[in-house]
């Protein structure tokens, strides 16, 4: 399997970010994992489309039609939020561009099971994680962290 | 029903304040919701049954032997972390006592779903959530944004 | 805690016999665990309210109003037909009365987890599974099932 | 995306036959999803790899490394049993080979869902199911169902 990393977050002005960092993890042969929804979790999602990767979506609901159009591997969980945990857990890092309280519990999901965590500036302000100015940065930090928790 | 109260939390420190907590909230007339298990969450509910209380546990595994000896009626949910979820969702309002990731976790969906919360002081460092300075503030909060959001 | 027994199942023409099973299991001091939604749900919750008993309602959605007026303690997982899980798997046992598909479901993942079942006649044509004439029955095998998981 | 159809079922005396259903079902150009663990999970997913298929593991634990080594993708769930919804749901139809409880409960509530199930004989008794004689049939029958219940 390629390593995958989580892109979390919402936001329409965070777009252009997310797109970036989406396509720098398949610049880097990542999945990208998100929660297969619109704005952050689109942009991420055709920003690896458009570097050749490939993707995965996991969705609140229970149909595959809500899948955004950039998704090739649609998970349906029909759990609500609750899919939120198997979005952090997925990545063997994330990496949260913009967001409200649902990317604040995927951040805070992810940290409570390990997960390296990496805010994109300007970003959530939370306590006690990594922050990166940069979408270059924050993909660097992710593969750093989360290579080293495979070891 | 009796009007329902999550109390989420983590750290033996916030032990003595946990209790209060749970002791206000069933002189009130409440029922207080915690995840089952230990420190907070314990004292929580240990709280409320000294004040002639009910309390309902919402555990992540899968035997009923895990609640706490405080614990009325237990809900084993099976879902690991996701059951943080159940715990925020099945209060009308939250109070977070203390706590790490996994209550911040349980704060944030708890916004995601429209759920009053108060963190009581010293808390965790989140941005936009209500805060109080004592027990009894943390209870009133909860309650008039609970009853609020009921009409 | 009270010895908790989980009722499940759907149906009108199964109500009758739901809230008869709903009843017994409070005159032996159980609390009836169910959905939390109508037909044999609500009948079973109905017949334990009858008879003084305590009811639990585990729902699949975000809204405490979802729950049948005679839930006592309402649990909101937000997880859709997930919540099935922690149906079944919060009674010591399970006794199924009439149903369909989501029944089916609670059925084997109370099995799963090695939970007593018991299938009300006339009920789902399922190999393996305990099956009794009469609700006084069921109560019977259930209680005697789920106490000795209990030691 | 492509098709996908989730083949569900345990027993390693069925696996043989998994892994025919895992490679009749790459050769259509479907993406296989499983469970991600043994036996018959691993068996249609090593089937679908041998005939240069894709396949998802839908995982109940909480780490990467709990997948079968024939995973493409692994989706860490930390949900437990609850996760078989999710692996139910992410097929447009479901594939049962052998199985038990566990099984059980994916068929019930992949119909519950409303996806197509097929049965591969010799299979779980249960009323209302399709079944096929053979991985060949088995295959045709979810991709005629899977296939009607998108347009």
């Amino acid at each position: 399997m390629a390593l995958q990393v989580s892109v979390v977050g919402s936001g329409p002005e965070h777009e252009a970010a997310a797109e970036e960092v989406g396509r720098l993890l398949a610049e880097r042969g990542c999945t990208v994992v998100t929660g297969g929804g619109g704005e952050v979790m689109a942009a991420a999602s055709r920003g690896a489309k458009a570097a050749g990767g490939t993707t995965i979506g996991i969705l609140p609901g229970e149909r595959h039609a809500d899948a955004n159009p950039w998704i090739d591997h649609v998970v349906v969980t029909g759990i609500g939020h609750a899919r939120n945990l198997a979005v952090a857990a997925s990545g063997v890092a994330v990496i949260a561009v913009g967001g409200s309280w649902g990317t604040m519990s995927e951040i805070a999901l992810a940290r409570r099971l390990g997960r390296t965590v990496v805010i994109l500036e300007p970003g959530l302000d939370l306590p006690g994680v990594t922050r990166a100015a940069t979408p270059a940065e924050a993909v660097e930090l992710a593969l750093a962290g989360g290579l080293s928790s495979l070891t």
